[in-house]
């Protein structure tokens, strides 16, 4: 097998994906979702028009965006969408005017202490107009007149969102949500899109599913309560565990951010599934929270969902920038957060509450699974089997189970699978 | 406003109740108490006759002392209580006897570790009388004959407490206990009564009071009994929180005892405004304990009922000697127990439970709580907002609301108003 | 009294038992059971026999040993089983064989690392034959023919175990559970069952029993799982507490192993007086357990059981060697084990619910107890009778009482006495 194999074939998904101009709303979105409906046919592609009432938001009008740059007297443009569609303020307003140096500045935005980056700026719910660029090359600027263009329109449309339900044997749901909104940014944009992906797919091709799974490419916020305004009954009602996929591409870290208790069902799986995996990861606490799990942790939706994440947004140099790019997300990063999100719905789908079916342990001799002659050193299997068992009494789930026994949960289940078979542990839950 | 204005108002009071000799019964009581009734007209002064049944105690007669004195042969006072009323055992029964040195000298008592400081002694239950005085003077007496004279009386009277209820909209009671029993002592006496008096004071020009108050000016140990025996049913149904102060009057410390379980109402709060206030605060244990929070919280009564002060009884030199003084309690020290205990008050006036109305976080720009324009760095402020309603879930008190966000639950109260006011929040119990 | 008394007459049991060649059935186990009901008399012994079913096991054959030996070709014993009766495989089937060194040498079991000792090795469930040695004189055989020889039988009989009943008031239950399977080693083995055996013989002394204890003397597992078997309702409806009894003979260390879960009463208890009488005690969890709490605490028995030893099986280098013998085990390890058990039955035997009868704290001077002048320094006996009933809630048993006021349970029995006896406390449950 080749090594990252899945994370290659998502970082070229990311590739392909990097130069759309996204937004909450319009074009880029429905460009982006319409590429991941190649790779998940079946993914549902919904609109809600602008002005719909979505709890206490309204849909905008929809953003489109033919061409954004400013002119100098010479006709030189300084700053080009064309180049990098970061050079825009994102859902600027259309304008056509011209400006002394002094005047656009205004209109410009830059981060003196990262000079070559482009910062990325919106402006959603105010109408506004702006550039960003690279505060070295806002120095380069000289006196004079500017063109500045930018050939946008907002008008009634819709806002778009992508929706996978991958049905299983059970109603019981397990939501996985990402967001599609930001243009051309790696880490805190397409990594979750990519990852989303993979392991829809994956979930897809699985045999024999115990649960529902829904899988949504929302625009952040505005996105996720509109998703969230149309199916909030239904969530509530099934949702067990869910995760949201942000900023899972780079491989400097491991992080972790827990629902609002921090003691709920995703939480526990995750933190078991990290110490086994990433043993350094990064917990945060759900103070630092900064994506939809606002939405979906909020008091009056409270579905159980948390955040796994390579560097965690707002914690690294390059978040919000055009440095946030596809050499900073690498198919090893990707690869990475897919195995530990991975491994979480693994041990969902076989989790339960097991308990042995006899008082006292079993002659595990008789079953061939117990050597006869004692010698000083036990063998580790032995000892995992014996521990299942002294530890199975329908009160711990297969995850409690594990860390009481300071093992793996998915290294648990062989054992368990042939304790089941000779009827010594039973699942009761 | 003058600094510690509150104090130097609190200091004064303390130094006109200085010389008076109180104890747990008798003339000094009363007129400790006239003199607070002067500044809160509605303080209610309860007489409890000598005999009654207090649980397992019974009212004991009261003393009364005129004067006290040890004099020479030559009639030189060598101990006078004139010049210190700490100089007579308290509750010393009437004597008038003439002594050899060594007969006196068993009669006496003194701090040799303290040469300059005269202890304070008692001797409620058992019939007996002694002098207390300092050791340095004491070693300057010459063999010869002595004439002790103790012009006191002990005869069935009454036992004295005041006591003020300041009625509030609810029925729910807050206690404030403070004791009036000790001579001419500053922390460990005066600092309760006046700290208690100023709260009172204003608490009484409230426009708006949630809960009722009863405040407690009462006799150590045998006076907080009487109270509770005439009043422990009520009590019981009203009381949800109350302090005993004790010690509130230096500004060296700030000390925090809870109540027998440590988690109550009290403590809480009590917690969490001094960890604002005054983080470095000293917690002891109820263990440590001392004053009428052994009433209070003794099993059959258990009412939620903690202890702030500032140096706790026990723990500073000066303790139960004549250097506990009005220089050792200053203006400063008085106010500082007075803002903590106010906070404390100020908090529970306002606590409740609150939920957000609407799923989702709300869209505060529409509120113009929200800037639209997302710039890196946030406002702490708009932060403060966002947490609040993401913890208002309807289980949390302010208090707990407040310490899940890592704010100061006043510091909460502005902001949850402007959401009240928005209908973005509500208060459920 | 002489020093270690009872830790004397321990130690002369375990002598006089340890030449006996026990193993889980057979003649040793009997001979073993004879000699303690020479000690405790109403000690019943009970014989189940080969072929019955004990929930997932089956009592096996009953074995017998008269002699085993390796010759070389001259008739001179290399190994003897008159020596040591390690030096054969535990359950060895008969043999009688002529074999060369390096075929001998397969049936050889020594310890390079520890090469003066003999191993101690068994084979109960498969049948099988060998030789235990030292490894020093394992490497002083040549090459040649030797003669190995086995002469035991392994047929129907029966397993055999030992079971005390000492009524008590309530049938409430006490359990101890010692093993009697191994042969000649001390700590590992003979520790147990003479602890066990002092602690009956002084439970059988003690004028007024709360507790009905029930002290039984099992081959390990397979006995353990049969006593199980036949009393397993009984058990789990009166039980209360429960210690197994293992490796108690060394002076090197206290050792605590809890039940499952950790929180159970015997554990409580241990932990206290532990904490009191060895605080430097080392606590395992019970991923470590090794003896027959395995059986006690498996989720379909889930009794109330510890275990309390000196060092524990499995730590340290003599165990399951020849040199687990009586040098390594002293009167001053059997009776330092002895005294920590006595301790946790004699607190249960008092242990009950306490609750103050009164509002307020009592007037401790009316009965006596309590000094009528106030001096800085109280006395600690009278500030452990007020906070005995400052603590009195009924809602504490007495080791939580006695730990929330950091002393001893035992140290809290005459001032609880004392109290009741005034009618100021009462037991509650």
């Amino acid at each position: 097998m080749i090594e990252n194999q899945i994370g290659q074939e998502m970082h070229k998904w990311a590739q392909d994906l990097f130069p759309i101009c996204r937004s909450i709303t319009g074009p880029g979105v429905r460009e982006t979702l319409r590429y991941l409906k190649n790779i998940l046919p079946k993914l549902e592609i919904i609109e809600v028009p602008s002005g719909s009432k979505v709890f206490d938001w309204e849909i905008p009008n929809e953003w489109s965006i033919e061409d954004a740059y400013v002119e100098d007297e010479d006709g030189n443009r300084v700053i080009d969408f064309a180049d990098n569609n970061l050079h825009v303020v994102n859902y600027s307003e259309p304008v056509d005017t011209w400006l002394s140096l002094s005047e656009l500045e205004e209109k410009l935005y830059t981060l003196p202490d990262q000079p070559n980056a482009i910062p990325y700026i919106t402006s959603y719910y105010n109408r506004s107009w702006g550039f960003c660029m690279a505060d070295d090359e806002k120095q380069k600027l000289k006196e004079g007149k500017y063109h500045a263009v930018i050939k946008s329109t907002l008008e009634p449309g819709f806002l778009t969102y992508g929706e996978l339900v991958i049905p299983g044997n059970s109603k019981k749901e397990i939501l996985l949500s990402t967001y599609i909104c930001h243009p051309s940014m790696a880490n805190n944009e397409l990594s979750g899109p990519v990852v989303a992906t993979a392991l829809a797919r994956w979930i897809s091709m699985l045999d024999n599913r115990e649960h529902t799974y829904r899988v949504v490419f929302v625009p952040e916020t505005i996105g996720a309560i509109a998703f969230l305004s149309q199916n909030l009954e239904g969530l509530k009602e099934n949702v067990v565990a869910g995760y949201v996929l942000s900023c899972v591409g780079d491989n400097r870290a491991y992080s972790f951010l827990p629902s609002r208790k921090g003691q709920s069902y995703p939480d526990r799986v995750a933190r078991h599934v990290l110490k086994h995996f990433a043993p350094e990861y990064t917990e945060y606490t759900f103070l630092e929270r900064g994506s939809d799990e606002r939405q979906y942790c909020s008091p009056g939706v409270d579905l159980p969902v948390a955040s796994i994440m390579r560097s965690k947004y707002g914690t690294y140099p390059e978040y919000h920038t055009s440095l946030d790019d596809l050499e900073l997300v690498t198919p090893e990063g990707l690869q990475g957060a897919f195995n530990i999100l991975q491994n979480c719905l693994k041990i969902m789908e076989v989790n339960g509450f097991y308990r042995t079916t006899k008082p006292c342990e079993p002659q595990l001799g008789k079953y061939g699974l117990y050597p006869s002659v004692g010698v000083k050193k036990r063998n580790q299997h032995i000892r995992n089997t014996i521990n299942i068992l002294a530890y199975a009494d329908g009160e711990l789930d297969l995850v409690g189970l594990a860390e009481n026994i300071d093992l793996f949960a998915s290294d648990c289940v062989p054992i368990i699978e042939s304790l089941e078979k000779e009827n010594l542990i039973e699942l009761v839950e």
